[in-house]
């Protein structure tokens, strides 16, 4: 094949653009450390919207409104918009894809689906079939414990390995063309990992090998570890990025100083999140939020960006089933107009 | 874009070969007039498997094993999985990429999946970003029932609009290379439309108007509408069967002797299904049992195969929301080896 390099490695022709991107989030995260850097914040969980699955809506549709004013790029010039979310039949990107009113490819890797949507953007803009994407997901505190756990009126006690999910969107325009300096190079596409965790309340635990095995599958692909600025991992929390480090280390590769995790960069320890942050809006924030700025600054050139899902449902919890994980990746590069990858 | 064609269209420069295909159903899919057709049946809706759900993915694994196998492939060959379904987070989907143990995209467009799975696959092989992929999705009559309106075991009247969920999956192994005569030539991803309607238990007339508008893009896209043998839609059923009709007739296409929908065809009138069948496995299986052996046999040439998918869940109903439809469709041409598209 012409565009894959080693195993799994797709690699894109001309450079895909993040053309522009905004983050709309909840209060939660509004007081987090990255606060400041949100484009926009409810002002509660609701929003004034009926339902905590409306207001989720509303993240999308606000982050994708913003990202395409940044862009100064209307919805109807869009060949694409693809996303999910973690809601039952991904309703939250379906009904924000009605207001687009664009193509749409609904997409669900839980937590990954961001990334998994950055890399099948990839291939139809790097393979000609599309010129401009938009890309979003989204997550919500209240919509994603009533989804995976329990609702949050029955007030039960959180587990201290549990993650905080992220009340938050992130939408990306990508394009063939733009002066944009950062794009995406690679991606890779990651298989199931299933170790035989079935905690839902320790999805750290669950998603750290799968997250391992496409970083490992990545860097035996490209040999480029030492000239990767960052490995950056979506929603492994405080718990499973030691499991992922300590797996890595094992296999030769020593990322002090150059792994971080999202889940563990948007809240601060006195925000009393147990485990950290997770969610498809938690990646999507924070690689806007703290990743992007380095790249454009030109404080990073490149980054492996991998997002990290677990891929169960209350039904399979309930059946006794572990948690099957994935984790897809993209290659960020700081980049000039006309540059090949 | 040197892929697109008109509005929409993705154009694949060299044919995405069908390589094989294969299809696991219920009893009552295979007492139907479609039964003999169907590669291996299960004895009843559970197969000896704990809980639908679990029954529901097997029918997937099997599909796919029994594909590769007439495919004369492994497992290990596969670039990737494609594939959703509709349960609640993909899982059978999720559980089948586990027991493949190959890069996988989860995908999610209700009972469009398949169509969404090819096209999504084209652009892949057709980019260069991947040589063989199994595509496949499912649906369960029971799972379907407890997951989208009431579980089996209540026992609530079936409305006469209500379709019935086929209990069955369709997997299919693509290819740039292959013997095989059929070919996957071109794309189209569908927009939501929405005209209002918010009962579930009439699908049919909520999806129709999205059939009808993907294929009067396509139709527009590519002036071929004399030469088409047949168009196809997934599941309208009975009733959106005779509305899609009507709308494209108002849009001057007379479909008359080429219009069919798999949700008609694959149980007969006798079955008491009212409206006639749906589900991500009705598409999946009748176009393996109906359709590929008219391509195969050189009695149709050229095919316009569109996916319909209703993207509701029930939360969206209990909130009073409409439901948002879409279609996705593929063009499947009987074709030589070497020849382009």
């Amino acid at each position: 094949m012409k565009k894959r390099i080693g195993k799994a490695t797709m690699k894109f022709e001309e450079p895909v653009y993040i053309h522009s991107f905004a983050t709309v989030v909840g209060p939660k995260e509004k007081a987090g450390p990255l606060g400041e850097r949100f484009d926009y914040s409810f002002k509660d969980n609701l929003h004034e919207e009926a339902s905590w699955e409306k207001a989720e809506q509303k993240l999308q549709q606000y982050a994708m409104e913003i990202a395409l004013e940044k862009g100064e790029k209307s919805a109807s010039g869009l060949d694409c918009y693809l996303g999910g979310d973690l809601l039952n039949q991904i309703t939250a990107s379906n009904f924000t894809a009605r207001a687009l009113g664009v193509p749409y490819l609904g997409l669900y890797g839980a937590c990954s689906t961001l990334v998994e949507s950055f890399v099948v953007s990839g291939c139809l803009i790097d393979g000609g079939f599309a010129e401009v994407t938009g890309v979003c997901t989204s997550s919500h505190h209240d919509t994603a414990e009533r989804q995976l756990r329990y609702p949050t009126e029955m007030g039960v006690q959180r587990g201290m390995t549990c993650q905080w999910t992220v009340t938050g969107s992130g939408a990306y325009i990508l394009a063939k063309h733009s002066s944009s300096k950062v794009a995406i190079t690679r991606g890779i596409v990651g298989k199931i990992v299933d170790l035989g965790i079935s905690d839902n309340m320790d999805m750290g635990t669950a998603m750290a090998p799968g997250a391992a095995d496409t970083i490992i599958t990545y860097l035996e692909d490209n040999h480029d570890f030492e000239t990767l600025d960052y490995i950056v991992t979506g929603d492994l929390g405080y718990i499973g990025q030691d499991i992922c480090r300590k797996i890595l280390l094992n296999k030769g590769y020593d990322v002090k100083g150059k792994y971080l995790d999202c889940g563990a960069l948007i809240y601060s320890r006195q925000q009393d999140t147990h485990g950290g942050a997770s969610g498809c809006g938690c990646s999507a924030t924070v690689l806007a939020a703290y990743f992007m700025p380095l790249l454009e600054s030109g404080q990073a050139k490149k980054i492996l960006f991998v997002g990290t899902g677990a891929l169960l449902s209350p039904t399979t919890v309930q059946q006794g089933e572990s948690i099957p994980c994935l984790a897809h990746g993209v290659l960020l590069e700081r980049i000039k107009e006309g540059e090949k990858c």
